[in-house]
């Protein structure tokens, strides 16, 4: 049994949460506001109040924020986590940032004798809860040994892919295609449609077959309009396709379809759905396909 | 029990007509080359000398072959399919070509008090074997229900979507898709390969995220190098990716990733391996990326 | 002095016959509608009953229609142009078709002892009446030896490219740089507005600038809403790309840039305005950036 | 006549330093390396200690680095040149960096009662020397109107654009373009040599026609192979698309064109030729349709 610390509870986060607390670890959160904690409260997790307090009191602690600023912001200054690192924990960074951010934070982690590693989750809220994400784990194979049962607690594929900022990478490496499978998906049901095939008809036909990724199968459904909440939203979107592409750049490896993509990401922005879950796309392209009345952008 | 014909007997078609046999139909084939039929014949099909005399012969007569041309081909003429047709035969083509051609093809079996249906098949020959291909089909409704449980022995998801030339519309829109997936899994690869991460461990991780659709896991281990045989040359693959752009223009669909992609199946072929399953598109963008000696390119 | 004959009277082929009125030879004209001819009989050219009596009246004939499916219809059957052709007359066709195409009827124009050129202008309308268009020739260097002078009386710039075919194709190469070129001028001058800088300011900056090319300084003004006629629609533009795109295909040229732009020319013709000048991709740009109201799409 | 100051001595700093020479204002210069300033120097330039000293000797001070981290570096600090300014004096930023950040700068130099006037040139230094350049200028009117003689004195076509930043703006909407046509005329000149044509006569045709812009005229006859030296090579281009493309996400404009020539460049860099001119850009497409042995990629 260990001493586990979670922090950042927004939809991914409180659904590992809830995994975490599902074991027989014991569980400490804090959040920026507190009311998001609250039903974990409930379930038996404790309260921190600070992100150093959470650090001290836990033997591994984790954080899913919103970007390298945000990790920044949690991880720096009096009360932050760094603050109340210490020998022997491991800081596991669950969030999607720049992996030069990524090495830079270990550093720091190192400096006070714990470890970091990097351990971005590919899946949605819930897949999450179904018990079937997968992790990406970055950072010391002995630190990642030490972690490895509670994060397999989280989902079944642990995949220790290489030394620090790594598995943040992978992550990226991974979500460059999310965007562009649903901009080829939408590409395609609009042909369809537009040749007078139904678009329940097209998107059903679509899903049963060797394009229907679990992405495909999960977010194909949305753009008959059935769409009730964002699970990843344009903006979020754009900011991995971004990290993807000053990656690219710098390891010299062009993008054309991820390049491609972004700019209709922007065109979403500027459309006024950038807070629309990414699957928003179709409606973009059915605009400039000159069809109005979409589900989200005439709305 | 039916009798039925086949004719086409490339990897695909080889692989529907086993399946066929594995009936209790009766099944007669032909294709330009005798020898690629000897496998079946010896398996129990017979042989007919012509199209036609393959119409005859069938109630239900099949044709899997490159493009429309070659429909035309084996159609046309004293000898060609629609010589011997007749009043309540089922004509159904399971090649890909342009839907006009379709159309027209459709409305001259009618006029031999026949039916035609387009019957594309999504999957590869492996997929077919196991019994999990899908089927599209496009045409009369009644002639589909005739021919549906045929085509179930074939593939147990079969979708009528539409009147004749709906299917293979349907089939443009799908395959789409596996280029532009191919291209955005492969601009991943490199990345993570670029960042220190073994090819090896970032395609076992692909394989197991979200982006992982069938033809993504099917294709994903080519990019190791250990593909022995082409199921989707360049060449098959682009005339697919021209007839969806086609079909964008005519129906004022923008269609930006197949755009980017074809332009890179252009560059495949530039550089001597449009014979090579489209997954050589992998090796195309690692040649942009400055990586020389690939698995195919430098070959 | 020559005997010349002009067919094909739509804004640029009245233009070019304008010219060749001004200069001492004798002009005989032909058009689908006589109406279009009616100026240029009042200036002095006569009138010829079909392309067959138009090539058979003249030592020189000239052809300028919209596509390759235009020039065979006007070049063969009875009162075709080929008809009328003889020993020792060129046949000058100055439309953008298939460079294919171009060949192959040049080789029908051998075969009644003529000769063909291919010889495509560049420039607009208002270009040919100031005497600044240029051309280039395809095909025998005698031939073309014989008819130069008519086409410098055309335009001062008159390139010899290689043998038939060639010309067309050096024109198709030049032409996919009209739309990329109005399409990046046109991501320029929406930054700068978006930035606060006048719509006005900047198209004046840029006209100023190393990017102005004539085609640039043409058309640039239009985006401030003062065209009031279009020289070269979305349609046209857009058959053109695809020809490029199908040379290219064929030679094994990819062209991003040709790609990316094609497809923004699909959703012109898609938001309704593919019969205006393509110029109006600016105002499928600005409807992709949030912007309504446009010049012409909101029209 | 006025006490100039100039800092950033490279190929265009030079230029333009020379032109503010051969007015009668007097001229201080400051260098990273003092190498550089020597041929000024003995033209009759003074030589100031540090940017704090070159901005307390002169009125009017300009900079022309490589980007924003150069800028802060010269600016910041006790020797920088905000130390050295004061009342009155003006600051002029020639260089090409974030609109962002020049407005932050605006800010800190209005803070010690000096203005700041963001200039960036359009030209070349051959076009410098010639007197051809343009420049373009973002800040207060009042403190234009007093630098307008000096700027005019550098290049006939001075606009002043809007407040501070929007110069810098500008820049960037006219810097896209000149990627996108160097590639679409590459494109161009690739279809018409694959398809017979001598690439000296592709060029010399496109050269004359209505795409021929000021940098195609300039950088056209690069890919000839008489390149000697690079004006602007492709990191720095690369630089200025991405200014753009962030610009593009911040303001809600999708940049199509500048994406995918944008990825060509990072193909440029990667095959090791990042450091030559962007007119290299005709190479990596040449590569990429198969075609060895480039004049610069090959060498």
């Amino acid at each position: 049994m260990a001493k586990l610390g979670y922090m950042g509870l927004g939809a991914m986060g409180s659904a590992i949460s809830r995994r975490l607390l599902s074991t027989d670890h014991e569980l400490t959160v804090w959040n920026r506001t507190r009311e998001k904690a609250e039903p974990l409260l409930q379930e038996g997790a404790r309260w921190a109040e600070s992100p150093r307090e959470l650090a001290a009191r836990s033997e591994i602690v984790f954080t899913m924020v919103t970007d390298t600023a945000a990790v920044k912001a949690v991880c720096e200054g009096p009360d932050g986590l760094l603050a109340g690192l210490g020998p022997g924990k491991v800081y596991v960074d669950m969030s999607t940032g720049s992996p030069v951010n990524t090495r830079a934070l270990a550093d720091s982690v190192a400096g006070v004798a714990a470890q970091m590693l990097d351990a971005p989750v590919s899946g949605t809220p819930p897949t999450v809860e179904q018990g079937r994400a997968s992790l990406m784990v970055g950072g010391d194979e002995d630190a990642f040994e030490r972690v490895r049962p509670v994060l397999e607690a989280i989902g079944p594929n642990v995949f220790h892919v290489g030394p620090s900022g790594c598995a943040v990478t992978m992550k990226i490496a991974i979500n460059l295609s999310l965007a562009v499978q649903m901009l080829a998906f939408s590409e395609g049901v609009l042909l369809a449609e537009k040749s007078g095939i139904p678009r329940e008809k097209a998107v059903e036909v679509m899903l049963a077959s060797v394009i229907a990724s679990p992405m495909v199968r999960y977010r194909g459904p949305l753009v008959l309009g059935d769409q009730d909440e964002s699970w990843f939203d344009c903006r979020m979107m754009q900011k991995d396709m971004n990290l993807a592409l000053e990656l690219g750049q710098r390891l010299g490896v062009p993008l054309p379809t991820t390049a491609a993509t972004n700019e209709l990401l922007t065109a979403a922005r500027a459309m006024g759905v950038g807070d629309r879950d990414f699957a928003v796309l179709f409606e973009v392209l059915a605009s400039m396909s000159g069809l109005g009345g979409g589900v989200w952008v005439a709305g």
